[in-house]
């Protein structure tokens, strides 16, 4: 039997967020490779190799990766969240890319996941419930003045915000600057979610305002997302009170059908 | 045993991307609420009622499932792909604001689900992988002029993005604006990618230019994809080619990362 590769999302944490396609493929793959944490996701097995490699090491384990599956293994490169979004997809295609010619006859299929984004946004409510756009904030993968340029864009054109990558140990200044551009380009009222380690035991989801967010509210596991000028809160009651939900309408103009609805 | 609202996404239509703990949730609810064909998805059995109703209207639809749960009914609200993306979780949200105070201590969760804008992405390859906007081409949830400025400044940003809802029977003009504005301002050669009834029997997925695109490559049922300036191609090759992969590097300046490290 001929190998083939399989560039599939693990969820934010929780195996209840994992699809079955997936478990599928992991029960069937004679070889895992992923960043460190990810591959200890999968149990460990009889006839199952786990290739775990460091953070920023994409490129050659793509390359690994591509090698084991022409060489007649069946691959399953796993990534958090979904593989497409800012995670081990990319990574293979440019490897395949400038590879071997023959890579480009192989089995390969991605397998989406549960991105970061939807888990964060679910728990919070529906902050994405209208047009969004989603940003990378690692400048380690584009220069800052780009990014900068398309906080400003984003803010113009009224998207709600979804931001990876916030803020690490390497790059402690980064997220600040972002927080200023952001008051800046949309007022200290803007509604912004800190939502970390979704789905896992330590979750933590915080709602605030723009004003009130602060650099260290964010680390490399926080998702961050910034509504529109149209995101609005819910109080909660009763005993299960915690944040309130956050949400922004389908319409610009929502409020008004609702109240219509509901008067009806 | 008070009731609950669970907020559901079924994924883009193979039930082998729905969630464990989304088919648990319908494993264990009273009345499942949506639109008629997401709702058909749910398999019938003794002890639960399946409430399906039209498009367009979602409203009334969430206050009949906010009252089914206040009435201490378990109950599973079901979109298409993720509920928090253009469906029923912003709907929900917006009828449970405006309706009965004691609605607001509900037990309420948002799960997410497969959206079809990853389910499609990950189809193609990964044109998703570098920053992205994520666009609803119908007028009727917002003015045509903040779709075209949301269209410019998205291009300007050089963002890819994903258009849902591009065209319906009702609108059969939008899209065709669309196609020129994004002529306008991404050139001819931008690359753009028709996702139809991604993961059904009659799945299509079709990869084009912006000069080749037409607006009758697109219906209700499909996610399309415009890339980026940075979104390239490779062919593929062997027996099972088809339609080339679309894939967005991770980086600006990701080649030169991929070449090295082929090189070492």
């Amino acid at each position: 039997m001929s190998g083939w590769l399989r560039i599939v999302g693990l969820g934010p944490g929780s195996e209840q967020q994992v699809t079955p396609e997936v478990s599928a493929v992991l029960a069937e793959a004679t070889d895992v490779v992923g960043y460190v944490p990810y591959v200890e996701r999968v149990a460990p097995r009889v006839g199952l190799v786990r290739h775990g490699s460091d953070n920023r090491e994409e490129i050659q384990r793509a390359e690994q990766a591509l090698t084991m599956a022409a060489d007649g293994r069946r691959v399953a490169v796993v990534s958090s969240g979904d593989p497409g979004v800012f995670a081990m997809a990319s990574a293979v295609f440019e490897a395949l890319e400038v590879g071997q010619v023959e890579w480009r006859g192989l089995d390969i299929q991605v397998l989406p996941g549960i991105s970061a984004m939807l888990a964060a946004s679910a728990r919070a409510g529906a902050p994405l419930g209208h047009d969004f756009c989603c940003i990378n904030l690692s400048d380690n993968l584009k220069p800052w003045a780009l990014i900068e340029k398309r906080l400003r864009l984003a803010a113009e054109a009224d998207f709600a915000m979804a931001f990876y990558n916030p803020r690490s140990k390497a790059r402690p200044e980064g997220f600040a600057r972002t927080l200023e551009v952001l008051r800046d380009a949309c007022g200290p009222e803007r509604l912004i979610i800190f939502a970390r380690a979704v789905s896992a035991p330590d979750e933590s989801i915080r709602v605030t305002t723009l004003e009130q967010a602060t650099p260290e509210m964010a680390d490399m596991r926080t998702l961050v997302i910034v509504g529109s000028s149209q995101t609005r809160l819910i109080e909660r009651s009763g005993s299960k009170a915690s944040e309130p939900w956050v949400y922004t309408p389908r319409s610009v103009g929502a409020e008004s059908q609702a109240s219509t609805s509901s008067r009806a």
